[in-house]
């Protein structure tokens, strides 16, 4: 009967593949790289820097960036404290998935409650979880203001701003201090490359589980 | 000043990594393998098949199955019809991303209505979606009832089962039409593996972005 046919199928088919079978054909460990900061740090510049500079390695590296999160998994999230546990719990959940993957994901997200971040680096196994706080000074960023949204919070047209009106809860021991006050971003992505490679005895702390 | 040094930075920093970039390094198409079927028709036995060839071939492959999911990214959700959506939809954005990434993700959902289908495949390239529609029979699936949830949904202790009080719409042109009623894991594995191989003139579909 084709019915049981299928069922003994299911039987004999070997076990699953694993993490470590994905990271052993990508020769790298998934990560999860988290800049958290605030908007005009330079979590994106620095981001993308990492990135190219893994590629040209040879190593998957893939980024999730909090503005494009909420263009597509995340839209019809807004801003309030709830809605942006949220946006980062999801981030959390699909960077979780990328490490298991054996991706390198960087994650750009301003992600300014402690709780949230800390909740994703219990979720995930001991060194999965790389978090780079990237500090700026207010006045820096706001100097900065990439995307005009500092004027826009100073000017009451939006509510609800990290660092302006709403808190920002930075980093108590993170893997990763980059201070962008007196930093160039060259020298921030090399910081976290540096991090990466030194952390493993096979390059990019590729390591074989057992 | 230390901010100008960041910002010059900004500007003359090179451009981002493509997708593209990633299917060159990968040497594989970034793809979503999209199994749709009632429960027990067999979808995570093909899956687990489909990943360990794709993996033992040198691709990366991964894979995103909804009882999973429902774990972490959709924990929270239900089974009303909205909720249906919503899971259906977060799982393909997720997919989206991988695919982006130039992974080959499979995924293994009931995912019932075809307008939530449709719509993951209108927001991504064409080829990019590749609809495997698991077919069996009602009676089958609930023969072989792999959880036990055919047997608490007929003694009412399961509502909104898709097959039993909720419908499965089953779609109009997949890509691949798989019946299990007649097919071993085995075969149904294949069928998909050749179908990836078969659509590229480079192994796996894998195509220069131009």
């Amino acid at each position: 009967m084709s019915n049981e046919r299928f069922t003994d199928n299911v039987v004999w088919h070997p076990s699953s593949v694993t993490r470590a079978d994905r990271e052993r054909l990508l020769k790298q460990r998934g990560t999860i790289v988290w800049m958290t900061g605030i908007s005009g740090a330079g979590k994106s510049t620095i981001a993308t820097l990492v990135e190219q500079r893994l590629i040209e390695a040879g190593k998957l590296a893939y980024p999730l960036d909090g503005d494009n999160l909420r263009h597509g998994l995340n839209a019809g999230l807004g801003f309030s404290a709830s809605d942006r546990s949220e946006n980062v719990r999801r981030a959390g959940e699909v960077a979780r998935l990328f490490a298991d993957a054996g991706v390198i994901v960087i994650v750009s997200l301003i992600s300014p409650y402690r709780k949230d971040r800390d909740a994703i680096r219990a979720s995930v196994s001991p060194g999965d979880f790389v978090e780079a706080y990237i500090k700026c000074s207010l006045a820096t960023a706001e100097q900065r203001d990439p995307k005009g949204l500092y004027k826009k919070a100073r000017a009451g047209q939006l509510s609800g701003f990290t660092g302006v009106d709403d808190p920002y809860e930075a980093p108590v021991k993170p893997e990763l201090e980059i201070d962008t006050d007196r930093m160039t971003a060259d020298v921030a992505a090399e910081t976290i490359i540096k991090f990466l490679n030194d952390r493993g005895t096979h390059g990019f702390g590729f390591h074989h589980h057992t």
